[in-house]
């Protein structure tokens, strides 16, 4: 009788996808561009249990996560990573961007609330904010040409969390303006094969930012970071880091078909 | 035999409330305003189990947990948020104000002996204490006036712990009233979108201080807490966080509908 | 079979302490008052499974705890404290004073083979030895006098385990008393109304003291410990709380009551 | 039926080693050797039904899990590692070197999807890169040539993580590389007998190197590891281990035999 | 069937012991005496699961636990030690000597193999080595003959791992010998009553030492302890404890019994 309420569940689950006809996709770019948006990073973790299941009923209960993913994808611009294997303690990731961080719970609380978020856990959470760039206005002209060439993708994600201590802050707006422009240049030379996105954190989570990365070229973020590391802004790191969340891109599909393996 | 138990529970529990007629609330305005009044925060997080519970047992569960609360209105004043999907670790979260802890420990044994409290642990636990303002009469009187504004409120809910270091508590009234009027003076352009109330927690937690927040504009949430980190008093606090608590607030009956899904 | 067993279980428990006759209770007053007295603290988490028992067999359970307490009464004085509700991850406090630390490595290893012992683990074991006042003896004879007076006492409990700094221990006596004189002038306005004890734990576990404090008036024991952060010798606490214990002080047979809930 | 699945899934396993022919294996030398390769260091523990499990059903579950690390061997290099018994919260490590981290990523997912991988997780993730030495070219010669000398190895290995503070990363270069001649003078005396290899992790974990050692004289190790905390630049470490991680080199029929007991 | 295979187990095992005639002790002088020789300390954690086997089968498992021990000690000399009740989240000790790290991982490895390791974890495995005083050769001669003078024993021990700072290794060794006899000299006076055991670990996990402590009368190791925490040597420490390990010696008998309660 369980296998049947499963099968009926997943018929359920996809009449309920065709029934909403195709879903309104959230306008990505605005999501992804503008200032004033809201970025949640989800890293969860599968518990042993879902190993043991066998790999319809995995399948299935994928599909009913897959389901959840498209459905909201209306109001909300979903971003689905693998971490497993690459990163301990979490096996995929979620980037959510939305106006609202409601609309981003009622997300995360109907994912778990499908059989597949039965056998989930939220290891980290992370909150950001997407701003108007603090210092970019103040930098040189060549250099805020240098910053709008487009930067290459894929298939790799790092994000790593940071926090500044109480000195950084303390500093006057000129003072970190400059250090931010030594900062700037030292990345530039991998502006091209490193995708990088920032989102303020200050008083939504435990952080002050949250830097996420894309690259294919994983070689040339640790030169990045390794680069970051040796300017005069990095002393001020209070935290970088702890976690570092590393893992690929994947789309819904390829997520769900390496989590059914 | 279970199935009967189990309902049988429920009539009970509804009866219980029934008998008791309309429970006499605790003063809310008194308990939220006055000094020498306790505020317990218990973030809870919900186990694995519960999701497999089918959604009638669940709800039947819920309505014993909801029962509780009822039943400690008459001397408490309980307010409940929804932590799951933004923050991690924890699933929701009870403030609870009471002129004794003791009558917050009965309150919370007693939801811990519920059905419900079976798939519960206590994740963090913060207990504080509301005292008259202890800076603010030695403040000019026209940033008195400025805090007499009345402050807009929710959704969204913040709680954020802080630990001061020992040379903050070495200082002399004086420097420490300075130093908190520039931090009072920061915080003051979000005083209308953003509602504060502090507890002093030294000697019953981990922690010195309690700050709890609700906002609508959680971008103005998160330039308040900027603001407050630029003043020289950020100095002095050795923890800050650890954990940031992000939700939602909710009725009880919302959150009894958001659990039992 | 098993409910069979069960009862049997507990008809023999009780004959255990009936046919043992009046334990010969251990001086109270010495252990509680005289150096080179061993005082333990073991907080106790309850696992989930205990709440899904039915409650007969958790009161037998709690009756064959009650039996090791009282047959170990002889040689130890035992104190229990609620922590449930108010301390996260530990739900009971068991206080321990012997003059061997392996008569209470008996007792506790006693209660964990009761078949209460299989629903518990030991979350937090602090170990300390009351010693003569280091520095009441230098003191003068008016704040000796002044710490006669006698302390009123509970129903709340708070437990506090500090570690100095290497710079503490570096000091010279004469140093080191002077500011434990300052310390103790700033306590004694509390001294009425939070009852106070002092164990020393260098070498007996991860701290120097283990302070344990007694009041009716919580608020009382907020601004004696806050008091005690502003003088000069808090600069030399590494560590403080981590855990911080907070809880109410119940006879053995309202700690049963309270878990058999 | 369950016995006879788990009989028919050893066939597949090994009539899948068998019609692949003889894996092709990865150029060994040129991935231990050249810079520019990725370095994996997981640690899994094996959780404790695995231990209760017949040992024919380990057995068959680990001839899977030696199936797939064949598999890969085409792509990767593997190298297997038992830390059971000698390190705490890990029971075997597997080292991955791949000229791309997806590789690496995929081969331990499908460990993961093992029957032998329901019963592990991972427990650290260390992820790192080969790069050209940063500053032997500086050094003098006679200090190049003794480097060139051949190391001996096992059975043992140590892998130690290492976070170096804001200031090493400020130094100006020649100042790094005098510290590091100095540094690597003091190393020189163990060189015979510890074999080392060193990977670079800013940004790929929460770490900036990945030390790795093995020896059959671990004495020598540990007077190696001491000399190294004597020089200056020993000062730059933030973060020394936590964990590490110390075993015993394994063939995977070493460890299929360990792990089978 | 399960009881009988336990019970033919327990025979088989107990013919194992009887078969190898007596084991041939180690030169437990030696072991314990001579430099170069490995000391692992290996804190474990009993599963709630083990309290609920019936004693019967309890004390079978124990019965093959006690067998491996046996067997292994021809190469090995092996202690044990019971923590629970005095240490949080440890039950038992194992120190174990021995000339190879590999011949001691080949022991825990058969520990954890017995139907008595299916129940146990490992919480804490510290490794290290014992070596020859390094500034007793620079002492003056009667402080010499004081620490020839033999050290009375247990039957409490106690284990405490140490960090030094970076400072501490970059003295230079005059200046480390001279803080080392004002250590050496402030603990002299618990030198009868306190006996002490030095491994060194820099290397082998995260500690530099591990100070291993035996006595009857543990307010003279307290008082060893700050007496030690008093001298400019203590500056050094970067960590101390974190885990402190107290408990009793036990023969393998007793903690067997004790085990079986």
């Amino acid at each position: 009788m369980l296998r049947g309420w499963k099968f009926v569940s997943v018929i359920i689950c996809f009449l309920g996808i065709v029934m909403q006809g195709p879903a309104q996709a959230a306008d990505r770019d605005k999501l992804l561009t503008d200032p004033g948006v809201y970025g949640t990073f989800a890293a969860f973790r599968i518990d042993d249990e879902w190993g043991r299941l066998d790999q319809k009923t995995r399948l299935a209960h994928l599909n009913t996560f897959k389901g959840v993913i498209e459905r909201h994808r209306e109001k909300l611009e979903i971003d689905t990573y693998l971490l497993r294997g690459l990163s301990d303690h979490a096996d995929f990731l979620l980037r959510v961007h939305g106006t609202e961080l409601k609309d981003t719970q009622q997300f995360l609380m109907d994912v778990l609330a499908t059989p597949f978020g039965q056998y989930v856990s939220a290891e980290t959470i992370l909150n950001g904010l997407t701003k108007k760039a603090s210092y970019v206005p103040g930098f040189p002209d060549n250099l805020k040409a240098d910053l709008k060439a487009p930067s290459e993708s894929g298939p790799y994600v790092v994000v790593i969390p940071i926090r500044k201590d109480a000195d950084w802050w303390a500093l006057p707006q000129d003072q970190r303006l400059a250090m931010m422009q030594e900062h700037t240049e030292a990345a530039l030379p991998y502006h091209k094969t490193v995708k990088r996105k920032l989102y303020h954190s200050t008083g939504l989570d435990d952080f002050d930012f949250i830097t996420y990365f894309e690259t294919a070229k994983l070689e040339d973020l640790h030169s990045l970071v390794l680069a970051l590391s040796k300017v005069k802004e990095a002393h001020h790191n209070r935290r970088f880091g702890h976690p570092t969340l590393l893992g690929t891109i994947k789309t819904v599909d390829q997520l769900v078909e390496a989590l059914g393996q």
